[in-house]
C-alpha cells in the first residue's frame, strides 16, 4: 500500500488576487490581520478568489487504547462507546457547536473496543476492539494503521460527494493524549516530561505515570522518525490514523481542513511527515491547554485563531474556528472598495 | 447632571447555578475552558441560568477629532463621514460581521465634523462638529461629554425597546486612537509612548509626532483622574463619550456587552472609572494589535476572547465574538448531562 492521495500544489495565483482584492476594501490595509491571511489562504487552497463556504462538516474518529491498562486517564475506557451513542443523540459539546455552525456531524468508529448498534450518523469501520497496549509492544499492525489512514481518506470522499466546502477533524478516545503525546514525543525527537499534560484531567500522581508510560512505550518500540508510518502503528491510535487519513483526504481534494487541538495535531503532525505539502492546506483553529500542543502548533506552523483554553477535543474548538473561516471568505467577498463607497484612501 | 444610571450587583445565585449544572454535563470539568467561565459571567449579568443571545445590536458611535489638525493619523478626517455612509449602505467590514452574526447595526452620528443626511439606520444626535484640538486646549466642555454619554445611554435604551440580549459597541473616528491613548495614559498614570500605537497606519515619524501630540495634549490640560468625566472632556472624543453611555448603560439594564478594541476599550476604562460595578458586565471581544489595549485590558479585568490581530475598530472583533458568546451560552443549555447520556463518570 502507502498509495497515499496526490497533494496539489496551493494556487499561488489565486493567492495574489485575494491579497490585490484586499488592498482595496475600505479599512487599512492589514486591519483585518489573521482573517485577511485566512482568506489568502482559503484562495491558495481552493484556487477561488470567494470559495463558498457554507456546506461543512465535521469528521468525529473514534477509537480505544490497550494503554489504558496503564492508568493514563482520569475516566475508564467504557466512556468511548458512551460519548459515542452521546454523540449519535446529539447531546455531546460537539453536537451543539455543529448545530450552531450549520454543519454535519459523522462519527466514525475506527476502534471502539465494543460492540456498537447500528446507527444513523455512525460509520461502522472499526479495524480493530482498540490498539494494543503500546507500553508493552506495538499498539498497531502496520496494515491496520494504513487500514485506518485509508478509512480516513475514504470518509473523506464521502462527505465530499454529499457537497463540502470546509471540513474539521475531531476525536474521541479515553486515553488518547497519551498516544498523541508518544507521536509527537517520537516525530520530534522532543523529551517526553514537558510534552505531557494532563488530559481529561489525571492528578500529579497520574500526570507521573502517564510520563513514565510513554517513556516505556518509546522504549520497547524504538519508533523511527524516519519512517511516520511505523511510528504511528507503535505508539499511535486508531482514531488518529483516521484522522491521517481525513488531513491526507481533504489536501488532494483542495478542501482546508480545520484543525481541531493536541489529538488532531498529532494527527497532523503524522500527515505532514508522510506528505509535507498538506501543510499549506490545515487552518489551526485553537491552541489547547494540553502542552504538548504549543509544541505540535509550532512545527506544522499555522498560528491558532482561538485561545479559549480548550482541552475537550471531539473537534469542539474546529467548530467554533468554521465561524472564523467563514467570516475570513465574506469579508473578502462581500466589502465594499474604497472606489465602490467613495471613500478617501491614506492622507 | 451627573446622574449616570444606577448598576444593579451581580447574581451570583445564578452563577453558583452555571457552575453547578456545567459540572454535570458531559465533559471534564473545566474542558471548555473560557466559555465555561462566560456561561457563568452570562448568568450573573442576566440572573437567568441560560438567558437567551438571539437578539443582537452593534451601536457603532461616529466623531470627529480636532486633533486630526496636528497630523496624527494616516488618513483624512474626511474618511469619518464617508465611512459612516459606507456603513449605512452595509459595504463595510462591520456590516459583513453583522450579517454573519444575526446582528442589527446602529450607527449614531454624534460628533461628526460634516452634515449628514437622513438615513435609515442612522441616529443623528451630533453634539459638536468635532471634538476641538485638544493639544491646544480641552477636547469638549465638560457638558458636551455629558450629553454625548446621555446619547449612549439613550440609544441604548432604544435598542433594549426593540429586543436585545447582547449588545456590541464599535467606533468611527479618524483621530480616535490618539484620544483614546490620551484618555489611557491620563486614567492610568502610564507614560505616552509604550501606550501609542499605529492607528490605522502612520509611519515611524507619524507615531513620534503622534507621541509628541499626546504627551503635549496632557501637559496643556493636566486631566486629574480623580475626575473621570473632566479626563473625558479635556482629552476624550464624542464617539468614546457616546461608548461610555452605551456601556453604563447596558450594565444597568444587566445587558451583556461585549467591548470591541482599542477605543472600545478606553471608553469602557472611563465608564469603570465612573462606576466600577461596570466591569462585571464586560466581555473582551479580542485582543487588539494596538499597544494600548493591553493595559487597557489588564486594568479592565476580562481576558479577550479572539486573538486575530485586528486593529480595525467599528466593532469588528465584537461582532465576532458574539458567536463566542452564543456558544458559551448554548452550550450549558443544550448538552447533556452524565446521568441523561448514561456516561461513566472519573474513575
Amino acid at each position: 500500500m502507502n498509495a497515499w492521495p496526490l497533494i496539489p500544489p496551493l494556487d499561488l495565483d489565486a493567492q495574489a488576487a485575494a491579497r490585490a482584492r484586499h488592498d482595496t476594501l475600505t479599512k487599512p490595509p492589514g486591519s483585518l490581520g489573521r482573517l485577511e491571511a485566512l482568506a489568502l489562504q482559503l484562495a491558495a487552497i481552493t484556487g477561488q478568489l470567494c470559495p463558498p463556504v457554507a456546506r461543512k462538516a465535521i469528521i468525529v474518529m473514534a477509537g480505544d487504547h490497550g494503554v489504558t491498562a496503564e492508568g493514563v486517564s482520569a475516566y475508564p475506557a467504557s466512556v468511548t462507546p458512551q460519548m459515542v451513542l452521546n454523540f449519535v443523540r446529539g447531546g455531546a459539546a460537539i453536537n451543539v457547536l455543529a448545530r450552531q455552525a450549520g454543519a454535519r456531524v459523522t462519527v466514525v468508529d475506527v476502534g471502539v473496543a465494543a460492540d456498537l448498534p447500528p446507527l444513523p450518523g455512525l460509520l461502522a469501520r472499526k479495524v480493530a476492539y482498540g490498539t494494543r497496549n503500546m507500553a508493552r509492544g506495538p499498539a498497531m499492525t502496520r496494515a491496520q494503521a494504513e487500514a485506518a489512514i485509508q478509512i480516513g481518506v475514504d470518509t473523506l470522499a464521502l462527505e465530499t460527494a454529499n457537497g463540502l466546502d470546509l471540513i474539521a477533524t475531531g476525536d474521541m478516545g479515553i486515553g488518547n493524549t497519551t498516544a498523541s503525546t508518544a507521536l509527537v514525543a517520537a516525530l520530534t525527537g522532543l523529551p517526553v516530561a514537558p510534552l505531557t499534560g494532563r488530559g481529561t484531567g489525571v492528578d500529579d500522581a497520574g500526570l507521573r505515570r502517564k510520563v513514565a508510560v510513554i517513556e516505556r512505550a518509546l522504549a520497547v518500540n524504538q519508533p523511527d522518525p524516519r519512517d511516520p508510518l511505523a511510528v504511528l502503528a507503535k505508539v499511535g491510535g486508531l482514531e488518529i490514523a483516521g484522522l491521517v487519513g481525513v488531513i491526507l483526504g481533504a489536501a488532494s481534494r483542495r478542501v482546508p481542513v480545520v484543525i481541531d487541538g493536541f489529538i488532531s495535531g498529532a494527527a497532523a503532525l503524522v500527515a505532514a511527515a508522510l506528505a509535507p505539502e498538506v501543510t499549506g492546506y490545515l487552518i489551526a483553529a485553537h491552541q489547547s491547554v494540553e502542552v504538548g500542543h504549543a509544541v505540535v502548533l509550532e512545527r506544522l506552523g499555522p498560528q491558532p485563531l482561538l485561545c479559549l483554553d480548550l482541552r475537550l477535543g471531539e473537534g469542539t474548538g474546529a467548530a467554533l474556528a468554521f465561524y472564523l473561516v467563514e467570516a475570513a471568505a465574506r469579508l473578502l467577498a462581500e466589502m465594499s472598495t474604497f472606489a465602490e463607497a467613495g471613500v478617501s484612501g491614506p492622507a
